[in-house]
């Protein structure tokens, strides 16, 4: 804490799509303790983004070269998934704290190399970003379990869904993307097991069905997923993941456990209103993840920059990263194979 | 207790209009305990009704005719309003217990005259028709209350709004109704005296605008009515109707103590479901009064049943009827003075 | 319509449990057309109190005393799950319209057997206590289905959750119920396949744990379990079971489809009241099935009596019942065996 | 909008209490565009909080010091209500543009006073804090309002209600706060203005009581109030200020018109969680005012940069401030007199 008040943590960010946006306007106007020096892109006009808008200084159209500056102390990666590995164990190489968004690989044993790396330098953060870990909702729910207040939590039900996107963007995304549950239900895998006290996956299944978006055939995906894991000592968890939704962005977890259970999120309220008329009582939805979870962009942002600068402990390890991974793709494969998946 | 099997209560209607067809069908099919044996009205069709439908032995087109019959133990007016007074003091000098719908009378010496016939009579029943206090919800919020689960209950704001009738059909009521306080508010005013516990009050300010009925200003009646009342000890009750809801019937009450505070009837849910689609999410709103309080005319009517076959007390007398008429005129004399009004 | 106001159905009841004892207080007291006329009943006991509280004129021990009374039009069944094929059987050779609860039998081959004797009997009605079906909830999803407003329904999530009982009463229950799934899921079957439009289900995958009550180790049932449906054209289901939340009974259902969704029953409201205090803001919830679907008894029994005097078509067939006990069967399979079942 | 990248907008703060420090704290990390250079206070710890906290550089004792530097351009008052009318105007005098907290004044002249030295410098922003107008329900409403969602709006109502201190802070304020209607419901007499389309108030009425401070009794206030204003044209406002809620800070606006209404911030639900346990289903209500409008004072200090560098109009005149006054004053004068004060 003796450090608060000493020089910012100096980022640079690479990837500039549109979640990489977010988290450089985050880190250039509004989170504390940092200051976004850097960015990185091959696409011209998003540097000149970053330059106009948020008036960075320093920009790189090659990731080697950001990693070269040495006046930078911490990079953020929002690049494609299929970067994400290499370019963790070239930051941790380069001295750099590094947060990656998820996931971290779609490959298992490419994790277990990044967090190999990574305990060859203890002293750098390196933070995936699951960002529902930070919305003050599931913080909340987090500390009432662990207070106990639930008794002992077996069974977490949740689900990532989103609106319906009649362009079916995600469509051309599906071949690199994983499928729905690497792409969606990640974030419900991690959240299930830091809810449940990380016990040990031992088996998924999982089924789905093309709804709307029939072009997801070709790569085995679907648009609705459903799937249970099985953990070691009888928890269970249950997810749903869907690209169809026809309201908004409905994103839910429940733990129930033996004496209490917490829901978050039910309702998907865009925000305090709610409006009455011939057609009944109604309220608008949440349009996506991004209004859902604003503001744990921002604490994530911060708790990664607060991180760094040695005010607290990481609150996420590439470990979690791997074991989110390896339940996901057990579940994939139960979804291609149509048989339950054992997971090592 | 010992009485419950012994022979059913006999139970003359009279009045078959909406509200007195939903009591007929009650008393006919559904009431343990009584049997509807007769029914009066005018109207012939209405006659008609009760015995076809409901399979009513004896029909009486004239109310003194009713009285006559010594196989009725008990009446149940649901008359228009200026009858109420006097039908409900003829029943009892007749031998019979009384029902009778509210309000009692519009004017608090007749109310009064009532109630003194009825001390002459102390083994029948005389019951009004204040069905709200027979809701499972009310019911519950009176016994937490009770309990002390509030602490001291000091400020109770409660409404009674229909959903708009573009007809206007109680337009046309509105020169025999009293106004909107003494039709709708009425009920709230009796909340408020049995969630506060009865204390006396001591003034009364109203106000109050037409928002869609302009027919309403020849009668000094408005469609949208405001009104505070103070009671003795600090006690204060807000009160709010309006005849032009969009949505449907809300009807609710939030009585507020010094420990905590419960609200009931908030939302307007027709039902337990809920839909989603591209306008958002949205429920049902409750249609009328008759919907919300399907569950409570059915508790009202047993328990007047019960009360005449001596298996509970009468859980309201006709001093509740006075004071909701001299609290309620107090309000309707406010609001067409626009001055606040003391009450006796 | 034209029989309406003729003679009322005389019914039997076999069976005078907690369930029965609702059904026969319904049939005595609120039904419509019809009238309780006969109860039957190994249990001395419950037939006193047939007579005594119900005023029921004729009492049998033995079932097939009350099949041979000529003065009754039909049987309610509320007896053990083990009878319920042989007593549907039975009563539809006596000549008399049957309505029996669910399950109608654990085996398929059962329920296919008195399918087979039902088609003899084409004038009598033989009906399986779904009642669900007949809460206005779920008829208005239904109702909305039907018109479209969802779209194509392509995924069912439904559960039915009891509040823990910590006596265990179901755990001694537990040898002969069939287990979780044929015990509480079977309603969320029959739902599924009723919003989905009868499509013939193909496969089945379960897993359950035990998270309060070991004692159902030892005949292979859980007390919490989950479940997934898969239907021919791609549609879905899946169930949840508990027989331990804490706070009450909590029964939901959510039909997803392409234009829309409807959720039933969430939130699990006791009332319509809503308390606020220093721990926050409350409700009740529901206690048990019966106070839910209070109101889905009542409009059940009348369906049935309606059906049974040609006023309306019978709303559910036994083929319904043949159906949920296939699909509930490979579900309790595939939890035992922990693979998916195939749906012959 | 061509100045968006030029200096930052130079800010210095006077008041550093409670709400000061809020407002500084958004103003040094948190606001595009501005620059929190100088802070003013007659308290020297609050000054060295600011530069050791916020890194303030330039720190004045005297407000007439804060004003003659003339590297800022902008102050922001957070001072006590008896100073904001002169600070006011002495700022506007010295060239800067100014933002000042509500209310503006506690008499109706004094705040024509500044406003008639405001028409003195058109080219500067002076802005009250009517910060529930920047809360995005509210905006919500309001662009529902605007766009003819709600038809004609004819009613408000509206409530400010603090959970009980026990230790009555408050109390110790009252003699200066104005009483409870101009310290808490002032923002609702400017949201209904607002919603309601600035229609001219003809008169007020107000009751109250106090629940639990008795201390209040010596300076004329109450705990608990209630108000009534009649507009011009048959509009009508319902107002609700309470100290004593027992679980939270429970601010709601309901706006009703001819064709729909809408009501902001029903349910007081502090964030997204909801637990259920054997007390029934529950959330944490809203701890108080700050919590609520977090992101209102954010976007309230963004719009007033935003104002200042000409970027957006200004959304708040002088004259809603002088406006809300009239309104709080004749409402706190029938809560003294007892009677119905026309407004002028």
């Amino acid at each position: 804490m003796k450090q608060e008040n000493t020089a910012p943590l100096r980022v640079g960010i690479a990837g500039l799509g549109r979640l990489g946006k977010r988290h450089a306007e985050q880190l250039a106007r509004h989170t504390p303790g940092a200051r976004l020096v850097a960015a990185c892109s091959p696409v011209a006009e998003e540097l000149d983004w970053a330059r106009e808008t948020l008036g960075v200084p320093r920009l790189y159209a090659d990731y080697a070269e950001l990693l070269a500056d040495p006046e930078i102390d911490a990079v953020v990666l929002v690049t494609p998934t299929t970067l994400h590995a290499d370019q963790t164990s070239a930051a941790l190489r380069a001295g750099k704290h590094v947060f990656v968004e998820k996931p971290l690989s779609l490959d298992v044993a490419t994790c277990e190399a990044v967090e190999a790396v990574a305990r060859d330098y203890p002293d750098q953060v390196a933070m995936v970003g699951f960002v529902r870990r930070f919305d003050p909702s599931y913080a909340r729910a987090k500390a009432a379990i662990d207070a106990g207040q639930l008794g002992r939590p077996f069974l977490v039900r949740s689900q990532t869904c989103d609106q319906n996107d009649p362009a079916g963007f995600f469509v051309r995304f599906a071949p690199s993307s994983g499928g729905i549950f690497m792409d969606c239900s990640v974030h419900d895998i991690d959240l299930a097991r830091w809810m449940l006290g990380n016990p040990k996956a031992v088996r998924a299944f999982a089924s789905g069905t093309i709804a709307l978006h029939p072009g997801l055939t070709d790569c085995g995906d679907v648009d609705n997923g459903l799937a249970i894991v099985e953990f070691e000592g009888g928890q269970r968890a249950m997810f749903y993941a869907s690209r169809t939704l026809p309201h908004g962005h409905e994103t839910t977890t429940e733990v129930i456990g033996t004496t209490g259970t917490v829901q978050i999120g039910f309702g998907a309220h865009a925000d305090r209103t709610e409006f009455r008329n011939a057609a009944g009582v109604q309220h608008t939805a949440l349009p996506d993840f991004f209004a859902r979870f604003e503001d744990a962009f921002r604490l994530e942002m911060e708790a990664f920059v607060a991180a760094c600068r040695g005010e607290i402990a990481p609150p996420l390890t590439l470990s979690d990263a791997t074991e989110a991974t390896r339940i996901g793709q057990a579940i994939t494969e139960s979804l291609r194979s149509g048989l339950p998946v054992a997971i090592a």
